[in-house]
């Protein structure tokens, strides 16, 4: 099953994607449509090459990020595997639309982005086991982890770099597991202006979906339509340094499908000095 | 003026706090009644002293958490001066009510309370300059940032030992900047089963209120509610190793108050083994 939450004017419905067609159905969005999957009633049809895509999960109690998870980009770092994940964490309002415009901050001087795999739980989980985690999961969907690596960077804890406003796509789709063998073997890649900058295959996870799944569930209990995303690949020769405004990101996951993003420019000047000047002169 | 948000059976709503008055206004909790304290309408009165108090603010959009800001116990860990503030995040989930049970994770060996000077906001802030920071500060608040140590050094992101659910009491009382001389030099103590744990000032501060409402809006947007734990001071001698089942956790603020919280131990085994012993045997 492949669902998704569609703007219709100042609201949200969900809808269940068929093809071309976007079946609306009785549900407030694609993770009410999930747990209400079993008697969901059709309302009426619309285009789903033309229909405008919200967040996927509008409105998720946890949004969990892990940092380095995929094996090769472990090695390529010369790092050891890591005992445990490392997870920061994201805000509803980090999240935006898979067709959104991602306005790019002036503050930083480093932008990137990082294509993910990205879980969406489906049920009420708490020290979950692995075959719990497994089942908790409603689905799966495509995720940027966009990110001002200069201020990634500042300390020792990545927040400060990872929540600027409405910054990570999420969506199009609710990719049920069934439908992507569990997610053991996609393509994931990261393209701007049509150049490669990231390719991986979910295969190279160190952690799996279902273990970070049951991880997180350990230290704090986890809900419906609450996200994880699963960690990012390494980069192409071909990557950049920085994205700049006017620059067309595509991140997509086989079988799945894409967050296809513009980004814009920062109408506000840079006045971020403010608060430092004062402090470090 | 002092704001609380109050439990009425299974719902929520606002009282000005005078004395032992505990007046109830037309108001949804006590950022709410902030929001609107230019045009509060009384309703009722109870006794400010047996009024079931709920976590001040009931739903923030963000919870910021500040590591290392007291200049003592900087020097005491004979660390330098951070250039920048270090944050990590809570989950609304994280919350609790300052007079409420916090069941103790049983994963945990190592389980500690930290006193903290919350700053509750107050408006909307987009790279605030410090004035329209300060000017934007709604109150102050007693938090404890209750943490399990072995969870948050697993890694190099504290998160995951810091999220537990319903561990973090917020409360009693939102206490306006006015009353509170801008909480300029406040005496923060922690203490357990009536042993003082944790003693220091708000004139230690090395990042203030104002600079960390600032430095924080400008890489993501808060909004009225949004909680700001400031940092905690040094432990004292008689400090203990862990916190334990059956204690009585007292956070206290000059000029604000204190959460009352006793702990209570875990009705759950430890099933932690399940996701590890698995990958790491």
């Amino acid at each position: 099953m492949r669902l998704a939450t569609i703007r219709l004017g100042d609201t949200l419905t969900a809808a269940r994607i068929d093809g071309d067609r976007a079946i609306l159905v009785q549900a407030r969005d694609a993770v009410d449509a999930y747990l209400r999957r079993d008697r969901l009633k059709d309302v009426s049809e619309i285009d789903a090459l033309s229909a405008h895509y919200a967040r996927v999960s509008p409105a998720p109690a946890h949004i969990l990020c892990i940092g380095l998870n995929y094996r090769s980009h472990i090695q390529e770092l010369g790092r050891a595997a890591p005992a445990y994940p490392t997870l920061f964490a994201k805000f509803p309002s980090t999240l935006t639309g898979p067709r959104d415009q991602i306005t790019l901050p002036r503050i930083s001087d480093r932008i990137e982005g990082e294509a993910e795999l990205a879980i969406i739980v489906g049920r009420h989980l708490h020290r979950a086991s692995l075959d719990e985690a497994q089942d908790g999961i409603a689905g799966y969907t495509v995720a940027n982890d966009m990110s001002l690596r200069d201020w990634q960077h500042r300390t020792s804890e990545a927040l400060q770099g990872k929540i600027f406003d409405r910054s990570t796509p999420l969506g199009p789709m609710l990719v049920t597991p069934d439908e992507l063998d569990d997610a053991r073997d996609l393509t994931v890649t990261f393209t701007v202006d049509g150049v490669e900058w990231q390719r991986g295959s979910t295969a190279d996870l160190l952690f799996t979906p279902a273990e970070l799944v049951a991880y997180c569930s350990t230290f704090t209990s986890l809900e419906p339509g609450d996200v994880i995303l699963t960690g990012t690949p390494g980069k192409t020769a071909a990557a950049g340094t920085t994205l700049a405004p006017g620059q067309r990101l595509v991140t997509a996951i086989e079988g799945i499908g894409a967050t296809i993003n513009l980004t814009g420019a920062d109408p506000l000047p840079d006045n971020r000095g403010t608060w430092q000047e004062r402090t470090h002169p």
